[in-house]
């Protein structure tokens, strides 16, 4: 049975825009730290990847507004990994309001880089070991 | 003939991350304004649109990242409209680097929503006219 | 016995600039969140303010940079309130690491403002009375 | 005769917050541009600067809000040297709108640091030499 990861955080005034609503753009950042955490909460960080020398640069993302998310607002993701492991990887999270309203769902691709390289690289056996509980087929 | 939308911007030191590259939630604003420049070539401005009455909430985005934009680079982006423009208008993006490369691909998609109402409006005849030079079928 | 309001908040990838540093612009997000934190403490909130027809306009900022903040740090923020409330408010706030170094030190002063009229205006009495608790001489 | 850099840069709809007006901590990234400008202008580059193994962390800021840059304004930023080049730089910059009104004043210092060593330096004399005429007493 697969696993999904859960996090929240709470809107920034700075990331509203004259709209009154959240800027488009800054949904970036919330899947960021919704993936980060999903890769925590699989025993070990993102953090740790880089100094073993593998990066992630997102090479595809998608993402669909439904409703708007205001200032001050907590806001609650739910993240999981989608397809297979291999020289890419891909989450998908919902992101929803207090009330439980969805606002967004976004998939985000990233592809395992050697640092120094800078090439392409497969994920690490030990690594996909360790995100399988939270991959979805 | 159907037209395209040029513009540049230079990439801010803050806009980068610790990978040595433009932060991949970044582009959003680098589209915004390419965007924005097509609306203003098109004899009025978003900027107008707004006081009009009208806001533009964006409610899909995609990104692919091709390559990846560094510090100081000049970007060069060719912007154009696809599809239909009736309660939803679509734009479509490319970013290149000063040596041609292409460094992105996007699509921004936003709905015409009456500012008082909140409610989603057709867009008003007269911007569409406008805006059909830069209509791609 | 003046109380300091305390918070604390995990460094975003998006936050970091090339340098490998939290951009010096972001540490602005921080701040916010830290006086937003403090307001929140004593009984009202800045959504409910600005809700009531107040705005809270930044007019000052002083930030000394002591050390860097890196990816995926908690920072920890003490907060408290500077001097007189009255036309104006000044927060003062000290960030540490997890290491418990010191990294800024930062002041902002706003200025209660009138939502709709746009001026200025005293701040009312009953959130002096609210604030006075965090309010250091 | 002392000089003082110009430039300039328009309003992004990310920029701005609900209130209406640019986000406070914004400003930093246009405060960035002029003197990454000023220093262009005086012959080398910012990014070569790094290349050649200098970087310049920002240790103090400060900002004083006059009047507020809203959406789609093109500022105009005056940017000049203040004091002496040692181990610290100090800019100055001044922002004003489309109509002249003076909207802030800030000045950013930096300190000149060994991008390998980590360590505090002193500004070379190429590069003193090449930023005096922008440097005022």
């Amino acid at each position: 049975m697969s696993k999904v990861s859960e996090t929240s955080v709470r809107v920034r005034y700075g990331e509203t825009d004259q709209m009154g609503f959240v800027y488009y753009g800054n949904y970036a950042l919330y899947l960021e730290l919704a993936r980060t955490e999903l890769i925590r909460q699989s025993a070990w960080s993102y953090k740790q990847l880089e100094a073993e020398g593998i990066q992630l640069p997102v090479v595809n993302v998608n993402m669909k507004y439904k409703k708007p998310a205001v200032y001050d607002d907590v806001l609650h993701i739910r993240t999981k990994i989608i397809g297979e492991i291999n020289r890419k990887i891909c989450f998908y999270s919902e992101i929803f309001n207090a009330q439980n309203e969805l606002l967004l769902k976004g998939e985000v691709e990233l592809v395992f880089m050697d640092k120094h390289l800078k090439k392409v690289i497969n994920c690490p056996d030990i690594i996909k070991e360790k995100m399988k509980p939270f991959q979805w087929s």
